[in-house]
């Protein structure tokens, strides 16, 4: 199989699960394969405005779930990877900003840092780093599917209750998503998609 | 090779080309296979808020390029892919929006139509559909480097003028990101990131 094909293969093999088996647990060399594709995903400026939170222990996950509306992902998995957004260390004044922008304008920081500068005052830093989380979101979930492991992204939650249970700052990160990982009880559904004839448009 | 060691792979030789080489036309099939990428993407209720507007003529890139600041990416690229956000299409009260709704929720329609109701009344569309679209962002990304296609995701651009350019109603739909495709003139720098330690945290 081509490389190419074998991707796309991939991609049809990935489903949100929305029910796991309780019990089974996570092999820790295919969490830390998930969370190193989430580690290599892209980002603007090259920035990595994220952080990794990871719930194993399952006694933490009824309260959890709570905060997720009752969603039954998010107690029957294996682990719970919170995703969460840099929003203070986004500042152009901040240590962390400063160090990451280094490493990309090594040559160049005054002028990298005034375009950023220019950047941040026009950007809702919030919602880009909660957007540019999603591409290590997805990172993650195909390579869950690559491990055998299931995964389901959890979009609707109380953020206050999960900052509250986590404590995480909110003030200076925002909860992104929370991505379920374990085992499926139930096998895919059917993936339904919008014809690409439709979706797309030539210029 | 295992899967998950050649996703991993993939993830690793994927990077951000600065510049293309011009001239050099994209094959229909990898095109073709980017765009299919994006479409499996998942999203929020399986609702699908992208449209892909690809932009394969030359004489349209340099005003294109204007508006995404002067970068070169814009103009050197083989065609650039404009992902944009689905606004109005997502109001709950739209057809589009509840012909997807009815495919997830064939036998309880009228429970997801109020759970979803209830979503986009606390929900900044605009900006969830912004962030839906980086889901598909990373699958084409992804799929371009299995097809040896080169590419940059371009977050910096003037959207009020790339949807005057590309006649796009900004009511209805938010510019999300743009993807230059093509072959890179220069070969892949060092991938910098965090440490994976300093990233994650354990519960």
């Amino acid at each position: 199989m081509s490389e190419i094909d074998a991707v796309i293969d991939l991609m049809r093999r990935r489903y949100a699960c929305h029910a796991f088996r309780p019990g089974v647990a996570i092999a820790e060399e295919d969490l830390q394969a998930v969370l190193e594709a989430g580690r290599l995903a892209p980002s603007s400026f090259g920035l990595e405005p994220w952080r990794f939170l990871v719930v194993r222990n399952p006694a933490r996950l009824p309260e959890l779930q709570d905060a997720c509306f009752g969603q039954p992902q998010a107690v029957t998995c294996s682990a719970l990877v919170v995703i969460l957004a840099s929003v203070a260390d986004m500042d152009p004044d901040s240590a962390t900003l400063r160090t990451r922008l280094a490493r990309e304008h090594a040559d160049d920081f005054a002028a990298g840092l005034a375009a950023y500068r220019q950047f941040h005052a026009a950007t809702d830093t919030r919602a880009w780093a909660n957007a540019q989380c999603m591409l290590a979101a997805m990172q993650m979930m195909l390579a869950a599917t690559a491990c055998g492991v299931d995964s389901c992204a959890l979009g609707g939650f109380d953020e206050n209750r999960i900052g509250a249970l986590l404590g995480i700052d909110l003030k200076c990160e925002a909860v992104a998503l929370l991505l379920a990982l374990g085992r499926c009880a139930q096998g895919p559904g059917d993936k339904r998609r919008v014809p690409l004839a439709q979706l797309t448009e030539y210029r």
